[in-house]
C-alpha cells in the first residue's frame, strides 16, 4: 500500500508518498506560499530532475490538487492513478488531552480538532484546512490524523501540571503538553534497536534540536517528561523562541516597554533564541559562521543554547533516576558535529562521553560515544513521515 | 561592636542586634503593620519575656526609632545606649549589576539603590526608605547596603542572558539576577567546612527552601548559577509563586481570561506555586496535613515542588560538571524531613543517597547522607543576618 503523508502550514505545505511494503519514500514535495502572490510546488523524486510547478493557488483545496496532479504526472509523477493512494495521513500538531494516539478521522474528531484551536491557534487550524481539502478531493480515502502531543500524553501529573491555580487546568486545559511527539517516539524506538535492547528496559534522553528544539526523558518506552509545554515556546532556546524565561519578564515589557501582549508574544515567538542573543540570524549555520569570525554575541548565543540543552539533559537524568542513552536528531542535532560536542562538555560525570572522530558524522544514524563510555550517545536522523505513514497504515489496513 | 541588622520590607521591618566579638545574637524582633491600624513591635532577647509593644507607627521612622527604645529599654532592652550600635547593615533586595559586594552607604549608593527600583519595584523601595529611616535618627552611624543579588554577580553570562533580543539586556538591565544570595553564600561556606575543605575546591548545590525558594549551583566558592532570575518570581515552584511556566502562558491568561498584565502578575506571585495546585495553603505544613489525609491536590503540590527541586539539582549538576555537595536550608529545607527524602529519591545515580536516621533532623546542622555516599548531603539553618552584619563588620571597622 501507498500512503501520502501531508503536513499544513498556514501557507505552506509538506507531502510525502511512502510505499509501505519497503517503507520507501517514493516522493516528497513542499508547497510554498499558498494563497499568496508567487505559490510554488517542488517535488522530489529520487532519480528525476526536481520538478517545480509555479502556479496560483488560492487555497489548501488548490494546492492538496496540484500536490495530487505531480504524483500522477506521466514525467515526473510516481503513481499511475490517484486510487494508488490506499490512505492519507495528516500531522496535527495539538491533540490536547483526547488523544494519546493516531486515530481515524470521523466527523467526532474533526470536532475534537475544531475544540483544540483554542490550544494551538498558530497550527491546528491549518491542519483543520489541510484535512477538509483532502477529504473533498478523494472523500474515500481514508484519513488518519497524527498527533505531535500524543506520545507525550504518558507524561505523569507530576511532570505536566504547571504551579499554577489548578482551577487553569481545569478550566482552561493549561498543562504541558509536549511536541515534536513523532520524532522523539520514532528515534527512541530506532535507539533502543541500536542498542539492542527492548525499549521497556532503557532511559532514553532524546534531544530534538531543529529551528524548534525539544527534549524527551523517556523511560521505558514511555515519555516521562519534555521540555516544550502548553505551546511550543517552552523550554530551550531555540532558533527564534525564548524557551524558559522569568515569566515576569513578559509583563515587565508590558509596563515598562508599552508593549501589547501580542507584541510580546511576536518578540518571544519570532525574535527571541539564538536570533535574538546573536542578532545574526535563526540559522545555526550562519551563526557558527559569525562566531568563527569572533562575534562575541554570536558566540554567547551558541554557548547559551549549548547550556540551556546540557542542565536539561541533566534534569531529565534526574527525572529518570539516571540515563542509558542520549539520541541527537533533526536538522541541527543530526548535522551540526560541534554543537553535539560542545553540549556534552561537562556530561563526563554522568558518564556521557563522545568520541570525536566517531562524532564527525552528518545526518546518518550512528553511536557517537567512547567505547565503554557508560551512557550511549547516538545520532539519528528522524523520520516524522515515516511514523505517520505507518501509523496510518496500522489504522487503514 | 555590636551592629544592627535591618531588613525593611513594605509594612514590615525585621531586626537584630549581633554582638561581633562572638557573633552572638542579642535580640531580634519584627515589627509589623507600620502605617496601618494595629502596628506592633515584637522583641526577642534570650533569657528574657517577649517584649510586645502595641502602638501607632506612621512610617518606618516612627518604627525604627520605637526598635530603637526597645532595644535600650531598661527591663527589656540590652544595651545602654545607642552609642554602642556601632554600625547598621541593611538588607538590599536588589543591587542590579553594580554591585557584586556589600558597599558602606553614601550619597551615590543611595542614588545607584534608586536606579535599581526599577528591577525590584516591590523591595528596593521599602529598603531606600528604611536607610532613610535610619540615616535620620542615627547620622553618625556608618551603614552599609548588602544585597541579595551581589553572590550571583560571579554568574557566567552564558547563565545570566536570556534568549531574548540582546537589547532588551542592554537597554533595560533584563538578565537573570538571582536572589537570596546572602543566605546561598553562608550555607556553602559552612558546607565547605563541614567538608573540611576549602571552598575553591568544591562544587556545592545550596537549596534554599522556604516560602520563597531558590537553589544555587556554587563551583570553587563562585555562584555558576541560580533558579531565580530577573525577578524572585522565576525557578522551582514555591509557596504561591508559579516558579518557571511556559511564558506564553501569561499572555493566553490575557488574551483567553481577559486578565490584565497586573492580574496575571499577581495570580503568578500570590496564588500558584503548591497553594495553587493544592488549593489548601501555601504553609507546607498544612499541605503536609492535607495530604496525610488523602487530599490528591495537596499530595500533588508536594510531588510538583519536590519534582522541580530535583530536576533542578541534576540540571545543576550538568552545570558544574559534577556535584560534591548539596545542602538544604531555610524553613523548609531545614526542618521538612520528608521534603528532603523525597526530592533526593531517584538522584543515587548522582551519588546522592540520605540517610533516614541522620536526615530525622529539624533546625540544626548535620550531615545526613548515608556513609560513604559519594554527594555528602547536609542540613545547615542559614543566617543571613549574621551574614549582613559581618560584611558591615568588615566595611566599618
Amino acid at each position: 500500500m501507498k500512503v501520502l503523508v501531508i503536513n499544513c502550514g498556514s501557507s505552506s505545505l509538506k507531502y510525502q508518498l511512502i510505499n509501505m511494503e519497503n517503507e520507501e519514500s517514493l516522493a516528497q514535495g513542499l508547497v510554498e506560499r499558498i494563497g499568496i502572490e508567487g505559490s510554488v510546488l517542488t517535488q522530489k523524486v529520487p532519480g528525476k530532475d526536481k520538478y517545480i510547478i509555479e502556479q496560483p493557488m488560492a487555497d489548501h483545496k488548490d494546492a492538496i490538487k496540484l500536490v495530487l496532479e505531480a504524483l500522477v504526472d506521466e514525467t515526473h509523477g510516481v503513481i499511475a492513478s490517484m486510487d494508488e493512494i490506499s490512505a492519507v495521513g495528516h500531522r496535527v500538531v495539538h491533540g490536547g488531552e483526547k488523544y494519546a494516539e493516531s486515530v481515524l478521522i470521523n466527523d467526532e474528531v474533526m470536532a475534537s480538532l475544531e475544540e483544540c484551536v483554542k490550544l494551538a491557534p498558530l497550527h491546528n487550524p491549518a491542519n483543520i484546512i489541510g484535512i477538509n481539502a483532502c477529504k473533498s478531493l478523494m472523500p474515500s480515502t481514508p484519513m488518519v490524523a497524527v498527533f505531535d502531543t500524543a506520545f507525550h500524553q504518558t507524561m505523569p501529573k507530576t511532570a505536566y501540571i504547571y504551579p499554577l491555580p489548578y482551577e487553569l487546568y481545569e478550566n482552561h486545559g493549561i498543562r504541558k503538553y509536549g511536541f515534536h511527539g513523532t520524532s522523539h517516539k520514532f528515534v527512541s524506538a530506532e535507539c533502543a534497536k541500536m542498542l539492542g535492547k527492548d525499549i521497556k528496559d532503557v532511559k532514553i534522553i532524546t534531544c530534538h534540536l531543529g529551528n524548534g528544539a525539544s527534549l524527551a526523558a523517556i523511560k521505558n518506552g514511555q515519555c516521562v517528561d519534555t521540555s516544550m509545554g502548553f505551546t511550543p515556546l517552552e523550554g530551550i532556546a531555540m532558533g527564534t523562541r525564548c524557551g524558559n524565561i522569568d515569566p515576569a519578564i513578559v509583563t515587565f515589557l508590558q509596563k515598562e516597554c508599552n508593549m501589547s501582549a501580542a507584541e510580546v508574544d511576536n518578540l518571544m515567538n519570532k525574535k527571541s533564541g539564538v536570533f535574538g542573543i546573536s542578532g545574526v540570524s535563526s540559522d545555526f549555520r550562519d551563526i557558527e559562521d559569525a562566531a568563527a569570525q569572533g562575534n562575541e554575541r554570536a558566540i554567547l548565543a551558541l554557548d547559551v543554547f549549548n547550556y540551556r540543552v546540557r542542565e536539561m539533559i541533566g534534569a531529565y537524568a534526574a527525572a529518570m533516576g539516571g540515563v542509558d542513552a542520549v539520541v541527537f536528531t533533526a536538522g541541527l542535532g543530526e548535522n551540526a558535529i560541534e554543537t553535539r560536542l560542545d553540549i556534552c562538555k561537562g556530561l563526563e560525570f554522568l558518564g556521557i562521553e563522545l568520541d570525536a572522530e566517531k562524532n564527525n558524522v552528518r545526518g546518518k544514524a550512528r553511536e557517537i560515544s567512547k567505547d565503554g563510555a557508560k551512557v550511549k550517545a547516538f545520532v539519528i536522523p528522524t523520520n516524522e513521515e515515516l511514523v505517520i505513514a505507518r501509523d496510518t497504515k496500522a489504522l487503514t489496513v
